[in-house]
């Protein structure tokens, strides 16, 4: 491979020969020297060459090129305080043209959001889109890394489903030979499975489907999914300490590996929540909106988006806290399979947690007592019999277990203060976008 | 959360008060006392309780359990030199049943496997194949951190695609709003997008899908993919060498972490294979089989399973390696997207690996010049029109790239030298599999 160096490496190098490789950012095309901004997936770097008289093939190539163009240059770095561009500059010795692009760019800085996602490509060669998927990467490596130092086991659930995951709504349809099957909304079922199979601690992240019609900054017709499930809890309160410290986890590596270029990028500041993450029941959070002056308005239980930022606001000025965990929602707001209380049927052992005003994810205690499960699904009126392979996962043994569902996606978002998951989602799916 | 020890941590403990859970795997219901084997995903252990005269509630609902209900336990932990199970057991002070079940199971070690999958979370208990996840986990770990010290980015591509990602055959189709998607088939459009955004270096493992109607060992309609894309390469060579650096982490860790127990469970050593591996040209290998007796019955240049055995065995004896890269695949029997030769058409910048006999991946570096690419297309009859979207990617600039797809079953399946996919696979999808 050419041992090219990234352009991010130069700076600590001694002067002397080096090779580069990346796109044109800029060209100055002078009478006596010729300037370049040759930027990488790690920097930008100034490139030069003084001029021959007449001209030669390299500054006739270098006249000739389009912004965008991949090349190749072997050259001489400098280092020279003069120049703005990090201080160093390479002198040009050799150029390829690698790939030429057309001369115009369909898209530039203050294009719409809908026409950059036409050229997503060309989008996400700015640095800002480019250190979004550097910050999920550092993000999920450090939330798997803390759970396979906590002996959890990765599954791959499938994708292709016998029945609808969760709801019949929402549910893409896939013909499959002679039947048909469902894209799965969540790995719900299939990491229950996991504790019925003795697995103990799972997690997954991998896409979810939603044939969701709708527009919101926060939809997308797939998505991906940060799902964990644990067996052996006696509340929900296990499973949102284990989510909060995963969480920690998984901030305190963005803040130390990208804290700065967030910052410089997006003007937000990386925090490490502090642990425990407030708590606070979905009918306390409600009357505290409705004390600062909100009425939700809906007619069951559940808070809107409106009510949630409120709520967060609430928290964020009375604890100084970005996270807070709304707790026990009520059944009738809750699918079925969530445990209820013990003592209150009225109320499940689950929470949402909501992160600077968005609800990023759902986390819950489920039922593992089959009769109790069966008696839960009839009253929601689901047919049993349609669930009975699910069901099966309870009737041979199973522990007691909960876990969560996050859509990684919404937390980049928030963590970065961008304004709709498209900015933020690699190729976004919604119902009118399927391309490219 | 109850503080439960993992029964393979119990070992080292000193005698004295444990909790511990898990399921039942065996009880001797004795007059004097009542023994049960209770097993957790780390491990089995023996459970002691001598009997009350007249019974007690515990006594009678250990003489009530039916194998494989899930239970809790208070007690103390004795080692006794005389215990066959690990030298050590627990006195039961309290038992409680958390998930009682059926008294039956369905399967027993002997049930074919298409029945074992029905049941797929009990066949998931046996602890084989609870460590096949542990062995995978720790795989995929190993390789993803192989990636991310060396700087690459993951993506998550959508698996709703506008077009198809390969050939047309095989392919699921999902009616969309008002459009038809296709599930894509690999990330291959995507990966190289990736390298047109700039992005150098870029890994994905997630799920892909092929209609594929037919019942092998090593094929399924939905997989897991390991895929990387990688800028800025001479040929395949410098795929190969990632390929080849990446393989031997991830065996390394595999091999430190489980060696043991997978040759206890499966019988084979975990090898980690020495760098480079072999290469050798498609066209040689050919002839390398027939020369030891095995002409391929193929028309075209390819190989076919017997080959692919054939040739592995025979570097195997000659190199002791377990791996082969077979490289320079013909054009005509590569997609139109490979890279040719410059010197000769006929042939590929393309290899396959072969691992234990069987081809687990395939990698090539890519056209990325458009015209050439686009004449590609055109001479394999397909139409250049409807790749239009995935043209684009080329034509605003675009590095030297290439990269591989491999499959993740079948290289746990290979290591563990288990002889189908379905084994080692979560939830196997096959023609008349969609269940559970």
């Amino acid at each position: 491979m050419s041992p090219r160096t990234p352009i991010k490496h130069l700076a600590p190098l001694e002067d002397g020969p080096v090779r580069v490789a990346g796109w044109v950012e800029t060209i100055r095309d002078q009478k006596k020297v010729q300037f370049l901004v040759l930027r990488d997936e790690s920097g930008a770097v100034q490139l030069v060459r003084p001029r021959p008289e007449g001209d030669d093939d390299i500054s006739r190539a270098i006249s000739g090129l389009s912004l965008g163009s991949f090349v190749q240059v072997d050259g001489q770095l400098k280092h020279d305080e003069r120049v703005k561009l990090g201080g160093i500059e390479v002198k040009i010795d050799t150029l390829e043209v690698v790939g030429r692009s057309l001369p115009e760019s369909p898209i530039a800085e203050d294009t719409s959001i809908d026409k950059r996602l036409d050229w997503r490509f060309l989008d996400l060669r700015r640095p800002e889109h480019n250190l979004i998927f550097r910050v999920q990467t550092t993000f999920e490596h450090a939330l798997r890394t803390w759970w396979i130092e906590h002996d959890y086991i990765e599954i791959h659930s499938p994708k292709l489903m016998y029945s609808p995951s969760e709801s019949r709504a929402e549910l893409f349809q896939v013909p499959y030979f002679e039947t048909v099957a469902y894209l799965a909304q969540s790995p719900q079922h299939f990491k229950q499975m996991a504790q019925s199979a003795g697995f103990g601690k799972i997690f997954e992240i991998g896409p979810a489907f939603r044939a969701d019609p709708s527009f919101t900054s926060r939809h997308a017709t797939e998505f991906v999914s940060v799902d964990a499930e644990i067996s052996w809890i006696d509340s929900h309160e296990d499973v949102m300490r284990m989510h909060e410290e995963l969480l920690v986890a998984g901030l305190t590596a963005v803040r130390e590996r990208h804290g700065d270029e967030i910052e410089a990028a997006f003007g937000v500041q990386v925090t490490v929540p502090e642990t425990p993450f407030p708590r606070i029941p979905l009918a306390e959070a409600k009357q505290i909106v409705a004390e600062n002056g909100y009425v939700v308005p809906r007619a069951d239980e559940d808070l809107d988006p409106e009510g949630e930022r409120r709520i967060s606001a609430y928290v964020k000025e009375k604890y100084g806290h970005e996270f807070v965990f709304l707790t026990d929602y009520a059944s009738n707001i809750r699918p079925f399979y969530h445990m209820r209380h013990a003592d209150d049927g009225a109320l499940t052992n689950s929470y949402d947690l909501v992160f600077n005003g968005v609800e990023i994810s759902t986390g819950a205690q489920r039922e593992h007592r089959v009769e109790v499960l069966e008696q839960q699904a009839r009253e929601k009126g689901l047919d049993v019999a349609e669930l009975e392979t699910y069901l099966e996962f309870f009737r041979y043994g199973v522990p007691s277990h909960g876990g969560f569902g996050m859509g990684l996606s919404r937390v980049i978002m928030l963590l970065l203060g961008l304004p709709s998951i498209r900015e933020v989602t690699y190729l976004f799916r919604g119902p009118n976008r399927l391309r490219p």
